[in-house]
């Protein structure tokens, strides 16, 4: 039977952080959905379409990966996916309080499937989206914290944004 | 003396974890006060008379629990209510930093009323009103996490919320 | 009926930290047994005959409080003392970690009692046993961390110590 | 050379617990500038002008001491300033997880400037601008937790808050 | 390429807890290595021989299930069995602190070898082997925390050290 | 006045992560006194005098460095020095619990001397003398986490201690 995991995140935008996840998950699993939480209630910075695009573009091309939306509760798309388990980083204990709780009741959603935890590198163990978006929205370089092509189209955006307040 | 706690919350909706504290509680307070916290801003789903209804059909009918509500200071209301200790539930790490913090500003503003803290059942320990909500919006069943009151009710409440949508 | 708590500790010495838990615990319980644990693998600095001692001297003759000493299993103590609760004091992160744990454990043990944690005064969020006797025995000034009686036999026996090596 | 450190924060209002910190630093440094962030967005209580005005009057005449604001990155305008430092105070746990990330983020940003983390009297572990304001809009005294001429600004404005409720 | 990990431990017991994290993580792994670290200072209760009867005996009969015994680093004892992953429970805040500094550090010393964390039923999360051990000396009942077989023989350890000391 | 620092540690040995707090340090004051506390109940690994050789061939020639030696009260100490500050890294929460009571603690016993936190590079925040101890007695590779000098004694060290054993 395949190994399949699910990696769900808003992903807005994809980091390298989050890449490093999906490098050291392929090790052990037959294949990994890299699924994009769409909540239109988090005002995200990228759309959906734009977030997939960036991830389209700096996974590599590995017939084991595959790139998805998803709405609703997680455990029943990742069942739908024939996935067994949910693949997610920690970084600080701060996530892992949070996750902890989060893994605990998805199991109890569905006993079926398990979280998985790994931990990204150290050199990302402070970067997220949120902390990446709010240093390029203030001119700062998010140099070798996301890929070149996210990178490029934040500076845009933010480029633009400062543009439409002037 | 009497022994009278308070047990503050914004019970938006009360869950099964909170219900344990409560039956945990009643073990060594001789009157115990379940007190609504009203707060316009947050924003709540369900309406305070909902919140107060639910605890009424759910709490056994004893004298010792009082229903109450109340808005300003925590301290300021156990004070009225001749409460000396106000009681919380420690569920994980992060609730007990932010708790902390509170309890000993509890203190400070009214050194006569201590806060106690008690751990609910271990299968409680990842339940939360706040993800109880977000479970539900999702589609995902809350049995078992609250009182079947609640959960057909939130069950209704979600439902037209979608048609309204639609 | 009666409210009794326990609040079992080595109190190899009792601390002002200690005192403060008790002072508070007198507030809504109606009867505290302060108990010792016999430890003999721990090697302590004090006899129990001394720790039993200080805590006479330092506790106000109160009929509501009661000083003892147990071994074995502290659910099972508590029990026979007729207790419906053991009380313990939370200081810090790392004291909530692993009092979590112990209060779900012993709740496993014996459903009946409960766990109560309280607060101490911000002043003694620093103050341990453990840290009273290194710095005691440093030669430093335990001064407001322990009552009079301690810190006067604590310089005394940290002499003879000194006296012993040279 | 002589050794700049910036103290940055929102100041929304200057606590005890800040001023404590600025004490604190004195002591170290040859120069402390206290930088208010200017953020639109978060929707502040107090104008830049109110915040900086506060710190005026609390923070005692000393030629080592310099009143700012900036926007945009931290580093940025610390390396403008000619600080070789950023002073922070760690309060609690979920303090040290977000301080502990900010801190490598910008070492990231700028590797000249190093953070430094004080601890602030044990009185002010529980005090924040955030609690402040909320006690003072529930009619909370917040007498010892802010420097006098806060307390009767706040006072004042939420006594007109209430005004234009009603 | 089979997915091979190894789950390291003293097991000293093997518990309740340390088999839900075996059934758990056979579901994601081809191959799973229960493997005893052994420690001769550390002066466990059981034999490495006792241990290693225990888990043959609570373990199911399972080609996918190796159980062995290693000393030296771990990560070389998993590259010599053709591991790609290293298991590890995470129970609370506490273990999650130690085992992110030795997650990094593993893959620092061995960087093709990763290390997953899983999360064991909640009502484990309070199970571990010293705890059961330190029950059980003090005649607690650890039915339900440990397999029977362990249960049995650790009463039969502790009445025999009872025994001895008379 | 000169800002002088005492940089207290029991050294056994010296690591990466330690030098790197000792050149973050530098930036900010005018003299560091790094401390081997001598403690000999504590059983180190390296003598004294092979810790201070340690340190000595790996700081720099710096006359704003001092290497020393101390027992008794770390406060006194620093005081004995001159120095107004005490200098401390931090690596993960667990290290911030303990560090943040001692803090609060050395600061009770002498108010005039201020503990400051710095942040090592996050490749060190896994890194510690009991870590690299504990590998190195197992063979592995502690190349980048400490000198090469301490490297190669530590290497000669355990290589002795297994000859003994044969």
């Amino acid at each position: 039977m395949k190994k399949i995991a699910v990696y769900p995140g808003t992903f807005d935008p994809i980091t390298n952080g989050h890449l490093d996840i999906v490098f050291r998950a392929l090790e052990f699993v037959d294949k990994l959905v890299i699924a994009i939480l769409v909540n239109p209630e988090k005002n995200p910075l990228f759309t959906v379409r734009e977030r997939m695009d960036f991830i389209r573009k700096v996974v590599p091309a590995d017939e084991r990966i595959e790139i998805d939306q998803f709405h609703g509760l997680l455990v029943d798309y990742a069942k739908k996916k024939g996935a067994r388990s949910i693949l997610r980083g920690l970084r600080a204990v701060s996530d892992f309080d949070y996750e902890f709780q989060m893994a605990l009741m998805n199991r109890r959603l569905e006993s079926t499937i398990e979280t998985i935890f790994l931990v990204p590198a150290e050199k990302y163990t402070y970067v997220s989206s949120r902390l990446v978006k709010e240093i390029a929205s203030l001119g700062g370089s998010v140099k070798g914290l996301v890929p070149t092509e996210v990178e490029d189209r934040m500076k845009e955006k933010f480029h633009r944004k400062k543009g439409i307040k002037i």
